[in-house]
């Protein structure tokens, strides 16, 4: 069975289990005060250009997501998404576990848009209705696709218009940052956003995030509200560390090259099925593939690989998606394009 | 100023407010745990035919609610409603504060369809998305429309078929229960939900509603939700005299002769603005009525007239919100469609 | 049967029913934003002679307390109370539904003393610990007792040293404003505390408490606490009416005299009990009196008059508690001593 | 520096890193579905000889505790723990979070006792009043103690009493379990308890807890609640293959030997300091030591070891903490105890 399930089905990349290794003998103080968190952070400060960042080690995308909303939000606000956006759909009400709406927008290809925040504001009246405070979307998307630099500078725009945070959930940010279209660099997320995560889970960690922080307003007493919320890991440094081995060296460290190679085994991937006239669900430049295939091919190609079945058949067509991860070989993506050829 | 602002721009209905100064002197323990509350409990179990419901005295529409679907709910779990439903739209995140997702669908003239219904669960998957458990609904809805018998019947068994629980919201259910075209009765509302309430507040009280479970499940120390959501008050009979004055007759009741005097004036002026060739927002056949009139016609009727604009101008028009109340009076709806005509 | 059983067992004293007869008929908006609200909070501005408070009319104690507490704390911060203290004991988890901690303190005849508070602080230390941001009085307290201008004073020092508010919640302020020992104004209440209520469910009003704001930070945005809390009335007029009843008048008016009548009434009691001899629990000079009768009279008494009994049996001995109200008369209080003494 | 500063000061034990390595590659499913949580599920289940049980892979402690009362109470409903429980004092209001009250009661020797329950419930009257549920210990407790097998059936037959679920909170399981003067095994908890977990994070993993639950009212839906409250890890196998490595050889395996191990070290420590007349607080026989020195002792030690001072210095004295883990090794203690002997 050859997996294009996720990008998390196999543990961290090499460097960075050898770096959590490597200190594993070290003695270090717990919940993430220590010097290799320190050091992720200052490395990740220097990366942004904003040395007046908060930075927070994160034990997963969801604690992430769920602990910087109700920081950010007072009770009666709320905080707007795409339907589809990961707060919203897949973190089973957590956030409204913490006592807040989520206020859905339909997304554009996977985006939020000015126009859907210009609805949601238009639903708001008075002490009746929740109050609007923040806008959660992520780079890349639910379905991959990616924000230009210009269409996150109109949120962004948007945002001030009507007095709101921005928050970018960055869950597999190395794939979107590597991938051919992008013009959207980290400097101007940490510019745009009131804060953003950098995810390790879903680019070649075993897990954590780190999470940076623009605005002081969400960042008061910021660790007790991690650890209310369940999310202050004991040896907190783990995260550090793998940070640490992630980001040595910028933009030519792990990071960036895992996204490259995972972005590069999913062109791999497009390009292969583009030319056998196969069409896509959204126009996912990144390392998740949506390829709408014939059901009878996809109940073939489910014996020898793992995938997500994206959306129920519809007309004996069946949206799927493939993943590639750090661990994605040239050989997988080969099997994988020989084998819809002879499907199809 | 005349109002057609709401139905609860007066006190209590002159009946009403005799019934509370006719028991003012009277002790009794406090808590709706007295003589009257238990009294009313009872008529209204024979009104609607089920000996073996739980009535409850609640403070308010909101309260009993939100009450409701956190006693109803395991945390994981989700309420389906309209967009437009009270619940979701107008009660400032009053259900996320007890830590629940409401899914919103599109309503069709204001009413969740069993389409609607399908499709929130379609949106349901596995242990990362909530797990619907109950459908809201109100009647009249948001917008003043009723559900027929058959429609309610078809919501009842689309929730038979997923395993959901049916809530029925009737802050103003006297208008639903009088309105000329309405074939749903109170026993059947008794019999196709699983909770419902008979809203006082808006209906000719000075406040308070009464929820009728029939659920055993909701039950479930239902007091105790009370108490902690603070909807419990000290001097609870205040409750129950009212529901007594109101339904002292059954179908012949108070309650009754009140739904259908203010749908008797809605009547009236939707008739004449017909005749005027004046096109409304969705079909209320209760006591809201939504004209969609030319914007300077709107400024003009708000030198003498107090209502709500129900939302923007657009093309030059305003749809409006007329409702009346017990105590609306021919006058008052002569005066206004008077003024309607040499303004038109 | 004669009823010592509370301060809510009756209605509204008449004069607060006159009011709400009289203005039964008047239109107004809803959610008390109104004349009648208006009014009153002018007046209990210029009573307390604090014209920048920001005064809202609240449903009730329970969530005029939870609300307070929710707006006032950030997530991660606990209000500290006494363990008999309403907000922990009494209120079903009103203020933990709303995701905070309440940090019990030992009182002292009722009352949160200086060290309680230095207690409390002692515990917290880091971000595993919840910060304390409040601290929850009640004047008088759960078992009548009264603050003096000098404890109340420096329980505001205390909360000064450590950067908490000081919340006090008067459920029954009226009778510990006018009890014959009190030194303690209300001019002295709204410049030593941040929020307060005047009750008046327990002092003569149907239902109702004017909530007092002090400090701005509490009052951001509180109508949308209000709301989400399900505490906002929809004809909420009626709590500003029957505030403009209560109050008309100052330190003359029937408040005040409410107050004078309930703690005449309790006085009488206490003073033939303790002429028989009999000994009390706590040192309550309010309208609530808690005699420690032997059991068998108190089994005697319960034929003819209903009140609570306070704890459980001990020694042979049941602490109870007798409660007057605005409508105790003479001959209620006679019959009570007169039993009394045939049965000691 | 030498560390006895905590259980979690260092990474994983070699043999749980070298299982992480083994199975870096390998694909799997994620969030702990998959083949290592499912057999590391049923050693655990034949560890306890409970078939029925149901196991989950969890993130941490405290996710564990706030999930499991989540899921266990409904909403009015309470937790009973010692007032220095973790769950209650070192959570910084998680369990409240989730909107329930912790209802304290005084420990002795750091434990709940039975007249502790009593008092609990003596508090609890009607629905003014939360409802007492669950029973949290943890086996150690916090200051190190262990429950007999005696005071644990105590506990148990009191819980049955009144109808409360117990749970015992196992983050130091491994040192209570080989503790010379332990006599309650593994099978005795679980079939004394309805849900304890076997903690990992404190005892030799990088992170991570075997939850065990034997109540099925609690496990219902029970993946829901792990994620709705932030705690469910994508790479969930990590969990799985740590308890593998850990658990493998039963009685025997890696995570006994880890607590004799730790055990022994503190033994040590203890008996030294016996030996030079120094006193402790409560009577941990476990691998956490609270001796209490004399102030410029502890002064003097922290120049060279890294440990907690567990409460402010008085008299001169300050209690400390010294904490032994899978790492501490003799030379680690001898040099504590010569530098002791040195200062005192």
């Amino acid at each position: 069975m050859i997996y294009f399930r996720s990008d998390y089905s196999q543990g961290a990349h090499p460097k960075v289990m050898a770096a959590l290794e490597a200190t594993n003998f070290e003695h270090t103080d717990g919940y993430a005060i220590d010097r290799h968190c320190e050091r992720a952070a200052e490395m990740i400060k220097a990366i942004i250009g904003r040395p007046d960042a908060s930075v927070h080690m994160m034990i997963g995308g969801t604690p992430c997501n769920v602990t910087v909303i109700a920081a950010a939000l007072r009770p009666y606000e709320t905080v707007i998404a795409a339907r589809s956006g990961h707060c919203y759909f897949h973190e089973t009400g957590g956030v409204e576990a913490t006592g807040h709406r989520v206020t859905t927008v339909e997304p554009s290809d996977g985006k939020v848009t000015p126009e859907g925040i210009d609805f949601a504001m238009s639903e708001f009246q008075d002490e009746h209705t929740p109050k609007p405070a923040m806008v959660y979307v992520s780079q890349p998307t639910e379905i991959g696709t990616v924000y230009s630099k210009a269409e996150l500078g109109a949120l962004r725009a948007k945002c001030d218009e009507y007095g709101l945070m921005l928050y970018l959930d960055g869950a597999r940010l190395a794939a979107a940052l590597t991938c051919k279209s992008n013009d959207l660099t980290i400097w101007d997320i940490a510019n745009l956003t009131d804060a953003f995560y950098i995810g390790g889970t879903k680019c070649g960690a075993l897990f954590g995030e780190a999470l940076v922080i623009l605005n002081p307003k969400i960042d008061d007493h910021f660790r007790w509200m991690i650890k209310r919320q369940g999310g202050m890991l004991a040896k907190g440094r783990l995260i550090g560390v793998q940070f640490e081995a992630l980001l040595e060296g910028g933009e030519d460290s792990l990071y960036f090259e895992i996204g490259r190679s995972e972005n590069k085994m999913a062109d791999r991937i497009r390009s292969a099925l583009t030319g056998l006239g196969i069409e896509f669900f959204g126009s996912s430049p990144t390392n998740q593939v949506f390829p709408i295939l014939p059901a009878k091919v996809v109940k073939e190609l489910e014996r020898d690989f793992f995938f997500y079945e994206w959306a129920q058949e519809s007309d004996g067509m069946i949206p799927v998606r493939l993943v590639t991860g750090w661990g994605t070989t040239d050989e997988d993506v080969e099997a994988l394009i020989t084998r819809i050829k002879e499907l199809i």
